[in-house]
């Protein structure tokens, strides 16, 4: 099979490897159908990601057919169209049960950081039951797609730590892929404002069509002031920090209103200043943290109910063996207008027409794995 | 009357000072029947709260006896014994609808701060209505005076905050007032282990005399060790900062549990670093902010119950004469072993056989008052 | 003044009264501009509400302008434009510090009630620094008049109460003018489906029109089938019940999905069969209140935002003259199609200009009076 | 083997059965070390839980080893000292994703119910990974035996469900096991007061033991008023009925304060009267459900940190070939005194030492079953 392998800072290829195989009794096998990049992907590229060696196989949003699966496996079957999520979990550990699947024990970002990923045609998935998510009928498998990650992101580690709720001004800081999608499921909760702040207007034209109220150009760095005129002088309820930069986390810190909430979903490379000394009279909560995929079956149900359509967070399609393009697409994100890059295998066209096994035949391949473990 | 009166940095005195008048129709006059010393009140006679001007009473938490009432106060009467608290609010702006009366529009941090404060004999109480609270019969009088402050604060500022949960592992840094408060505070919600940190070990025996399972004197620098000991190496699920200091914050920081939450209720004069690096992988929840006094019936109600015993947390008593002596004892707290001084002025013993007028003759001065300004 | 005036069953005049006073320190006097006709009115009507002494004028649902405030009245002044919600409250009393306003122990339930209401060209209202709210300027006086009982009705004591989330399933029993507002509010919260359970078809059309994503006229009694087939035979996750009978009350238990929320809007006369004997295996929450009006900020902030228009449950204009015509319309609402019916008073129109009092005259009055009762 | 099998109303016999086999790929055998009974086994005996079948070994609380484990089991492994609780859950499915583990697709309360149970020497316990509990090590395993079910049902049926608080007055109906256990539970959340209600005063004294701070016996049927003059006429704010009794859970409607919670622990046969014509005034909220034994974790953390001793609701210990005799006691357990009855096997003093497989005959097992399948 076909697959994007990471060999150290600035080098990826598409090429040849070999078909992955269960390798522990909870995984299944997934013939890829549709992936997709993320802009932690481009932090790997640039070597900023260490844990992935050279050798790796990135990317960990897809969806696709199970093609396997192994002999702990008890939900899923071949041929099942699934969403390949960017974190695993058991949801047995400590960490799960508390719903803290990112932190599971067993799994977490493993696909594309210390396993192979699934930018390729085929991936093995860990932990598959508790993972992976059917894709009901008469769901597009393009929005789909995005509920592999940003979807999940933007709600989870975005609108629920900050708590968005009715009437609140919200402001959301960056308005690449994930601070769009954070938009689009801030609207669940019925904030009065949501504001998107941006150095890039073509991002914050794409804001206002799928939902910002204002926007706020900061290339003049005076969004600070156009907060607190927005806001009547009282700052905002819910900002979402999106970018990961101490000067965007220090702007967030300014306009939190009074019992303000904070989330930060921008990934930080050091540590930032913090401002207790204004921020405790301000009664603040600042929350962080990965994506738990727990929302993924309620963002279905949103899908399938015509309530929400993520395809507007898909700006380029590519055939998965046009990947390096697309790479170099996304790299020149905002010149070239690309929020999310489809990338789509034969599997997306025939879609289901070619298993690779079928029940019996892997039930012997088990029973002869098991017998040659004697 | 006598006040405490500060003069600028180092400087206060014990001082004759008129007595306070009604000067808002919801202000009452209240005796100081007795007052504590803050750890606030420290950093104001060091010149470190520069809103205090000098000729400023401070003082911002006791007890007493209604005198007067404004002609817009409703439920006080004259010889009603309440609790000051060291925050008054309006409870009808937006801030106070929201539950953070600590931001109250018309009310907040006044007492002690920008007006007058209670370490007199007389002081004046804006928005009566909404921030005193009556002491029920039978409940001790020193045991209301720690519900003014450092009880509500160790609850609301820290318990709550940290979202301190049955079974969970807490640590408190800081074993002075505030930080024994909290102990007891965080006891009501049953974590199994509850950590105090100090560098004073007869403030570490106190701690766990009333409650602490354990305690780390953190002299040889090793309390994040000893507390990842503690814990089987998964840190501690809520960490309380009573300190304000950058090591402590470091500290607090380094020992969160994945999911943990953190509460300052320490005071900071400069930003701090925050690692938003390595804590946005442990889905944490930080949370700092100013003490509402919306518990203080609750507590009553423990205290009544007998099922809090706040005067555990008082290590020495003074006649409010003396309050220059009790000042120099507390600036050496740590040697002197002092927790909360208790001041009592001669309304505590006559228990409100003093009053200074009654209600005929407050009506009087009322209309007096009113047709006076016609 | 003119006030609609009840003298027993099915008795009402549309008649003289004096000028309502002051008569408490917090009563405010309020030229009312537009009040409308409620559900209760007509079981007031019918005799169904005993404490509504005959004498009485009834409405408890206005907007207008303030004429005359009481001593003790802080916030408001003279000619500020207030909606009148259903119930007034302290804000200081031990349920509203609760957040429980509508049983204050001060107010709660009055106007139209135990006191004069809010069907008459004037009205007094007590606790009003605490009960009234502004409207802000470019808020449309009938949108704001129907957040004094309708909207908060549905969003707490429904919407809220049932806990209404996410991608939920929620059935809507009852589609009047209660209903429709639930419908309205539910949309806030996002839930997959709105189905809302009608006899009558104009007000299913009128629901779809505002929200219902599914409508169902129970005529044929089989609304549970068909609840079942709607949500794949889970049932729903919320249900809101805004009826008050016991058939709707039994088919909202059957209707309730493993982990469903129920909220009773309707008002019963006396007890219902509860089926504990099979909702203890699916989990159920049951709740029923009466509306606080805590949510009258965030939905004027909702219609300033222009993502409210409750505009859409007004269906007939009345002049307050003509209130016994509306009545009749009111009365006979399926067939006539009303929802809810405006009804105006000349102030509407002057906006303002015709105040009673001045506030010399007033503090000259006060001072009278307190002099007289010495 | 022997167990202890159901033949229909008043008919048990504890007798010879063969030894129970994996039966599906998530099942594990555990030889059973500890069991109790439960008040559900006696109204199973009385032929009041018509699933169950005669032929059918009840029981659904116990302790032991694990010795065997099916093909798809991850976690758990021969030896291991596990508490079975009531429910088995997959953790997997939409209500086990919600939390709602015992209203599992796959699992539930199945034990002693619609599959043979634990009053056994050897049980099949299915979904074991997701069920079971290791059981740490010093931790006594009565008090592990306790947590099967009756302390998790106080605290998540009860405890939770009422959402019992700081300060509250809670009122637990019923001083049976499960009402001591509730009790015990409801400590951790520091209400001030907890009054017990029973018939009887052995069980009363037994409430007060354990924390109970008033008891009220009902015989005279003056319950509702004691409870009112305790409160100051406020009502409770939680009551837990766990009785299950019409006039049980009609005292606790009389009883519950303006913004009150009732759960419902108490199991009803058939419908009851609820109250809505006087309940929606207060503010009520009532819940009702099975537990899901998601606190056993945190239950067993705090035995571990001795802040928890359930030891206490034990009250008799048997052999299990005693089991018959057990049984008439606990028919008559209010005469005789009885909470629990601790019944232990041979297991419970060889601790573990006689497993019937291991590992390699186990594969082989396996292996012949798959081929034989083919």
């Amino acid at each position: 099979m076909k697959a994007l392998v990471y060999y150290g800072s600035g080098k990826i290829s598409w090429e040849d490897k070999p078909l992955p195989k269960i390798e522990h009794p909870a995984d299944v096998i997934v013939q890829i159908s549709k992936t997709t990049l993320c802009g932690t992907d481009l932090a790997i590229l640039r070597g900023g990601v260490p844990d992935v060696q050279p050798g790796r196989t990135i990317g960990h949003e897809a969806t696709g057919y199970v093609t396997e699966i192994g002999p702990a496996v008890q939900d899923l079957k071949v041929s099942d169209h699934v969403i390949i999520p960017c974190n695993t979990s058991c949801g047995r550990c400590e960490p799960c049960r508390k719903g803290l699947h990112s932190s599971c024990e067993r799994g977490g970002w493993l696909l594309g950081h210390t396993i192979d990923g699934v930018q390729a045609e085929y991936a093995r998935v860990p932990l598959a039951d508790s993972s992976l998510f059917r894709i009901p009928d008469g769901v597009d498998e393009e929005a789909a797609l995005m509920l592999a990650d940003i979807l999940p992101t933007g709600l989870e580690v975005g609108v629920k730590r900050a708590e968005v709720g009715l009437g609140d001004a919200l402001v959301v800081i960056g308005a690449g892929p994930v601070g769009l999608a954070t938009i689009l499921a801030a609207e669940f909760y019925s904030p009065a404002r949501i504001i998107a702040i941006d150095l890039d207007d073509n991002r914050l034209a794409k804001a206002r069509e799928i939902g910002a109220t204002d926007t706020i150009n900061n290339k003049d760095g005076k969004a600070r002031e156009k907060v607190m005129t927005l806001t009547e002088g009282r700052g905002a309820d819910a900002v979402i920090e999106v970018i990961g930069n101490p000067a965007t986390f220090q702007l967030a810190q300014e306009i939190l209103a009074t019992g303000g909430r904070m989330a930060n979903i921008g990934i930080f490379h050091k540590s930032t200043e913090l401002h207790n000394e204004t921020l405790w009279t301000r009664n603040i909560t600042l929350r962080m943290g990965v994506v738990d995929n727990s929302t993924v079956p309620v963002l279905l149900k949103m899908v399938q109910a015509g309530r929400l359509d993520p395809s507007s967070l898909v700006s380029h399609h590519f055939h998965i063996n046009e990947i390096l393009e697309a790479y170099e697409i996304f790299k020149n994100a905002a010149q070239e207008q690309a929020i999310k890059i489809v990338l789509s295998t034969d599997a997306a066209k025939k879609a289901g027409s070619n298993k690779v096994s079928n029940d019996n035949e892997f039930i012997r391949q088990i029973v002869e794995r098991v017998l040659a473990s004697l």
